[in-house]
């Protein structure tokens, strides 16, 4: 593609380095912009760095945060003794919006992933153990996507945890199952088979029905 | 969607504004820059605002530019006496693109549509007006989408042109039809049966081919 403006190749070029935009999307998020008010672009730009610079990561759980303790942390009306572990902003927005949860996040950053270089080091791993030694907390839930990865984590944490002191910490996993609402001919084997095999009493299927 | 930050849903609902892109996506496009380093986010803001504010518009034929006037108006070996009228800086990429045109082009800046209040006032046309009236022009191509917006377009601009005293300029179409590739079983109805009214001889089929 040959642009007509070095502009808007550099502008074009930067909005490709975002997360499934291509080039014809940059290029019409970019004439976009041409087409609307300075100011505009001028906000856009500002409230983007703003957000970068100024924003903070709660230093308990590693939620983001515009204090130095989230507002999940520092609510004395949640359970404390429940700790939900998650990768990363978007699991902890996906279960708050479920209004469901009443207890404690700890964001890991990610999986362990070998292959995109990402260790148990890269994770908030440590910050987690220094959280679950404190012995205020009872139980773990692993809220961590069913991918190798994630498993990898789930394992690895697991392992972890059960090496403790305290080793009276309850592990636990979000469910794992056919979703309310597919068809169970297009579920995959997998998943099927497993929730076949961990199938649960009627009294549990219908818990926030 | 709750948001545990005013940054992270500032930043979101300024992503938002831009086309096709919603609240889902714009937090991944988010939570993507919080994972970068700081100057990565710098960098892209400072290169959105500067492309804004520093770009400009050719002014003879309102293409985008980094200069007064375009390199394809500046240009002396293109034919300076053929005009392609398109709507925007991405018509014109591409058929830049295609490398197989080598005349001037006119960007109107969108096409007349009454239903969000774009009239011929709003678009680039008093000076195409003023640049066919200097004569050089001898024949005008309009490439402009084939929507009821566009074909509104092409009316207004056709009778504008036949109006003024030099009414020697040609007004052509780029040409309409079933597309190369497309499967005729799959053509609406009204590309086929225009493109069996309006077929042309066999040696233009084979044109560029």
């Amino acid at each position: 593609m040959n642009f007509p403006s070095k502009l808007v190749e550099d502008a074009v070029g930067e909005f490709t380095k975002l997360p499934g935009i291509g080039k014809k999307t940059a290029l019409r998020l970019v004439l976009h912009l041409l087409n609307k008010p300075v100011d505009e672009t001028q906000k856009f730009s500002d409230t983007v760095a703003k957000m970068r610079t100024d924003i903070k990561f709660c230093q308990t759980c590693h939620n983001i945060s515009d204090h130095d303790i989230c507002s999940i942390c520092s609510n004395p009306l949640r359970d404390h003794s429940v700790l939900c572990i998650v990768e990363s902003l978007r699991e902890v927005m996906a279960i708050e919006n479920t209004q469901q949860y009443h207890g404690l996040f700890h964001v890991l950053g990610g999986v362990i992933s070998p292959i995109d270089g990402v260790g148990p080091e890269q994770l908030n791993i440590e910050s987690l153990l220094t959280r679950l030694k404190s012995g205020t907390i009872t139980e773990v839930i692993m809220a961590i996507s069913p991918t190798m990865e994630g498993d990898t984590t789930i394992f690895y944490l697991s392992n972890k945890i059960h090496q403790m002191p305290q080793a009276k910490i309850k592990i636990t996993s979000i469910a794992r199952g056919v979703a309310f609402g597919n068809e169970l001919e297009y579920v995959d084997e997998l998943t099927l088979a497993r929730s076949i095999a961990t199938r649960m009493p009627y009294e549990n299927y219908m818990v926030g029905r």
